[in-house]
């Protein structure tokens, strides 16, 4: 009998709880050993509910019961989960968790713990909620030399772009339905503003490259700025608005690594990828693009890749996974000003102004729209920026500016 | 220093060593060792090539080397492969394998062996080619229960039916075409009848079931009888036509598990896989779906997965992965008479015949069409399969019927 932790009992941990009781069966045969769990944390009293017994306040009866050999830690936030999670990889025991904050912010640190302790951190609920990628990186990818990761890594931001574009709701109104259907938090500002999505594009680009890339390092745009009227010109483009987490190798070995919306091609399967889904494309130098799709966020989906990396743990009780990075490197992560692209500009200008500070453009406005939205021909993003500052110094509103993929 | 021998050194083998060679520095860090290939074992001769030192064309060179710790067998079929990968399990040698036919035919017992041995049978380009499925199947979703795999699994079929819906190009031409690039065989049989994609759902199953499904109890039909009219009707349903292998979990816990051309709806993800690209669907109770998505053939796709295994059986010389599965179970695999679908139907038949024995359907002909296509309404397939009997009784000719997804 293997006998768990579970640290915060919000809709992951409870999740995890309900998932370890209804499939216990299936978990044992896979994990090769009964998975009990011992210990609920939480802030708030379980008094009369069916886990009164496993309820305790006090983290230090979790640390010091030598029987718990995993800690699942679903608080999320980089506070008392930081030091939990320190605590109990000091005490050996194995942690698991879906806190993409804690894994971007600190999982070199904690890993290395781990690594000392010849035990395991593992965290493939941390991106894609229930979607296998941490493994299929790590372990099935190994052979490639990896070129590129973009990603539609966030829900709650796919659900909005969605509305908008399917039924012609506002950014406000899609808002408030995703938060009244419970995927947006009451402060949506870590998903809407491309947090979210930057803390998961560096725990990606961590493993894909080895290298500890600081979230703080990456350049991040989120869908505030994203209208109803660019979602209906990316629709006369072909495209869909999509918010992607993006990290492209450059020639010399560098990265740009970057959160920002984007036009995304129908022809794209990214483009397909709607509502609360979430999909990550790999692409490697032997095997081409790969792509992994699925439920990114909820309670069950997030849960089975916790209970999984569970599963995993008691499999590896004796023995480390291979996962971990190095420590920054500097100059690694590139400044996007050469990257090139073809953009999508909207603005109040002429389509002669345009043309004079964009040079040649595809128009997407009619003669009779009000403002001119249009894609430019491919060119560096310093560029581009550069033209909208023209623009701007002559009194000329650039409402949006999108890279186009 | 790692020795490996690579047997058959086709164009999946020669990829193994190409992308062996390329990435060597990074596939040295991942495995955490150098990995040299020492023998070839090729029928054909390689003198007044690089690989001239390497080729061996008597296998019991390699099977009595000890320095040889894992053999690479990109041979394909079940005879020599058969023979080659029992004696290198049993000469206590870890085997990575791309083969499908082998490891649907033989893989319980070659597990068996490998499991006796402590090593390693690893066999994820069996699968999908480069995508990444077989190690999430049985490591990133352990804690559901698997309901249902729907998967595109084999890419000349797929390509065929893409030209055929897209381009308007008749089955032959297609497959003309597609044996021109290279994709299909000069004898097409195993992908054109569905021979390869029963193997596939087979190996699928067999992982996620926890018993040895044999592909001989796979209802199997391929896409000889799929036509242009087809195509043209299914796109008037809103759908294209895939050849799916699918893997269903009834609720008396047996399966259906068959090969069969499909009409899948335009919302649905498999819709958008085309030309030579496979996907994989795999619905977990926890879960929900999740689509692992690439090139599911081809020279280096089908070598990064290979490649991956190597470095993976480096990294556990001598610990065995958690691959296997028990024996058949007799019955587990349910007659496909009962299980419902929708039905699409082209046949000679009168509007009133169609109705008389298929009850309310929905027409995709036109008045002026000179046969009759229709959707039925949801039915047992023994029912299906009855009417169009029905219709042949009396003389009229029932030219396709598939299930739609």
């Amino acid at each position: 009998m293997i006998y768990i932790a579970i640290l915060g009992f919000g809709t992951v941990g409870s999740g995890v709880e309900e998932v370890l009781r209804k499939n216990a069966a299936e978990i044992s045969a896979h994990a090769g050993q009964d998975i009990a769990v011992k210990y609920i944390l939480d802030i708030r009293d379980f008094s009369a509910t069916p886990y009164e017994k496993l309820c305790v306040h006090d983290f230090s009866v979790i640390e010091n019961d030598p029987d718990v050999s995993i800690v699942v830690e679903t608080i999320g936030g980089a506070r008392a989960a930081y030091d939990f999670t320190k605590r109990s990889l000091l005490a050996g025991k194995h942690v698991v968790t879906s806190n993409k904050e804690l894994v971007a912010a600190h999982g070199a640190e904690l890993l290395e713990i781990a690594k000392e302790r010849n035990i395991n951190y593992l965290f493939e609920a941390s991106v894609g909620g229930g979607i296998p990628i941490i493994r299929p990186l790590t372990q099935c990818l190994t052979a490639n030399r990896v070129l590129e990761i973009s990603g539609i890594l966030n829900g709650t931001t796919n659900y909005i772009l969605t509305n908008m574009l399917k039924n012609g709701e506002t950014f406000d109104a899609a808002l408030r339905q995703a938060q009244q259907l419970g995927y947006a938090e009451a402060d949506p500002t870590a998903d809407v503003d491309g947090i979210d999505t930057c803390r998961k594009i560096a725990i990606l680009s961590d493993l894909a490259f080895g290298r500890e890339i600081r979230p703080d390092d990456i350049d991040t745009t989120g869908i505030r700025s994203v209208t109803l009227a660019d979602a209906k010109y990316a629709e006369r483009a072909g495209c869909v608005i999509k918010l992607l987490g993006r990290a492209v190798v450059r020639n010399d070995g560098k990265l740009w690594v970057y959160v920002a919306p984007h036009l995304v091609a129908r022809e794209c399967i990214l483009s397909n990828v709607d509502d609360v889904f979430n999909a990550i494309r790999v692409t490697g130098d032997a095997v081409g693009d790969v792509v992994f799709y699925g439920r990114g966020a909820g309670k069950f989906p997030t849960a089975s890749a916790v209970v999984a990396d569970v599963i995993d743990a008691v499999k590896h009780m004796k023995t480390r996974r291979y996962l971990g990075w190095n420590g920054v490197e500097p100059g690694k992560v590139a400044a996007l000003g050469d990257m090139e692209s073809v953009f999508y500009v909207r603005s109040d200008c002429t389509v002669q102004e345009a043309a004079e500070v964009y040079g040649a453009v595809v128009m997407l406005s009619e003669k009779d729209d009000t403002e001119r939205a249009f894609l430019t021909a491919v060119m560096p993003t310093a560029k581009a920026y550069a033209a909208a500052d023209a623009l701007r110094s002559r009194g000329i509103a650039v409402h949006s500016i999108f890279r186009k993929l």
